[in-house]
């Protein structure tokens, strides 16, 4: 059993509206030292696969296809053994 | 200029519509191998503070009161100086 770790983010230049929201949200709160936010996705994905590159295959694979938006976003992921309990 | 990547997820036990959708895609799309998906979010903080010491104390009250519900939710976040040509 294996756990890749995904991130998912907009690529710099697209707009991120949430992330705004976010930003004035603090500043509002009073957190004026904040520059910038940006929002994105983690996604947990927990798969059986036959070797570690097997795992890796997949991953890129289900992560380019669905998990992320390759025009307007970007992706990294890292991939680790788990025991087969840790899946919640 | 640090940036803190924050990671919010929602506890174990609680449940995950948007996980399950995915992971529901994923099945249908022919990756039978997938056992389970956990979909959280990833924030990236751009902020000035004068210390490590002072953006960690900041990272950490601002998810705690705006970025992320702590009854449903757990948050883990890392803590990298970077100069500021780096903000996005």
């Amino acid at each position: 059993m294996y756990k890749a770790e995904i991130k998912v983010m907009l690529k710099p230049g697209v707009l991120d509206p949430q992330g705004k929201a976010v930003a004035g949200g603090l500043s509002s709160m009073g957190y004026n030292q904040v520059e910038s936010v940006r929002v994105g996705k983690y996604i947990e994905v927990f798969l059986r696969a036959d070797s570690q590159a097997d795992a890796e295959r997949q991953v890129a694979e289900m992560t380019h296809r669905l998990l992320a938006n390759p025009v307007i976003e970007t992706y990294q992921y890292t991939l680790v053994p788990v025991e087969s309990e840790e899946v919640s």
